[in-house]
């Protein structure tokens, strides 16, 4: 099955190292597409009236009971109510709900000198296409990415197990403000053992 | 060895329900002891200069390489920076850093009706006496909660494993607001199997 025959609305891109945001009302179907496989998308919700409200990561484990979304599950909001239901998964159904998204500290940490892009940074310039600045960074559902919890409770970071084309589909269940970013991690092998941010889509129905 | 023997500092109170936040400067220790021995403490701890740096546990998860912080591991602020060491746990070294902290939605949807205290109110009451107001409120650190992850990621709440009198310390890296709640949680045997919130204690040394 060809991409074009899994998503019908029109394919847009998230470019590798950036982030876009878009509203999308209650019911609608967001497709995320791992095109080249191993690109990491962290992703965000926010109410659409009320950008205090937001998924929350904290939240949605105690109500899936689960630290991992499977399809059937519904991500919440920090005031508990549903906000993106995981509605279909072709990935292979690793993603992360442990770690925060990347940001200046962690480049500087991993001695990069001088910018680099971040998915915290691209969050907020993402929000503040919609008037909304000074939000908090909640703690990201890291689509496709891969950081297994073992039986001692020690974590690492894999790279994905996903395959190029392969989707989540994400029902909104409020009117929301998505924001996906395309992560720019090129120092540990998160995107991939090459650790070359690449080009995402998706697609809203 | 008594509970007076362990710690060398005035015995300070967190009410069953309650909470309570302290000022704490950069290398003193603060010891938290389970009194009754199953009483789940939300723990916060912000930057006493900025209250929009605090610890986060998304990106303690990513610097300990653990969800579950042992003695020698330093929990980290959203800006990276060291917050808090654990330097030792009789506890039996079971927390959690998985869980949102309870908040009257989690009342509701437990079919509560009418006012429960909560962790999230109590550490907004808590930072208000420090003249802080309209914080977000963090994911906690739930000392002795006790949060099992298991193989296939599916997570369970359990009482805790911890005994009467059992403690644990940790070591302030910066100056801090710390904030600790007596997790008022009834429904729920978070807090044993009594589901019956008790005082816990603390000193700062």
């Amino acid at each position: 099955m060809s991409r074009q025959e899994q998503v019908t609305g029109a394919l847009r891109l998230i470019p590798a190292r950036k982030g876009v945001a878009e509203r999308v009302k209650a019911g609608q179907i967001v497709t995320v597409i791992n095109t080249h496989g191993s690109q990491v998308v962290d992703s965000w919700a926010f109410n659409a009236e009320d950008p205090g409200e937001f998924m929350s990561m904290e939240h949605s484990r105690g109500a899936m009971l689960r630290v991992n979304p499977k399809v059937g599950d519904t991500l919440r909001s920090n005031k508990r109510r549903a906000m993106l239901t995981l509605t279909e998964d072709t990935s292979g159904g690793i993603h992360d709900t442990l770690i925060a998204a990347c940001d200046r500290y962690r480049y500087e940490q991993l001695g990069h000198v001088g910018h680099h892009d971040s998915c915290t940074d691209n969050l907020a310039h993402a929000l503040a296409a919609f008037g909304i600045t000074g939000a908090e960074t909640p703690s990201p559902l890291n689509l496709f990415m891969n950081i297994p919890v073992r039986a001692d409770g020690s974590v690492s970071f894999e790279p994905p197990v996903s395959t190029p084309g392969s989707h989540v589909r994400l029902r909104a269940e409020m009117d929301l403000i998505v924001v996906f970013s395309a992560c720019p991690q090129d120092l540990v092998p998160v995107n991939g053992a090459a650790c070359t941010p690449q080009d995402a889509h998706y697609t809203i129905d």
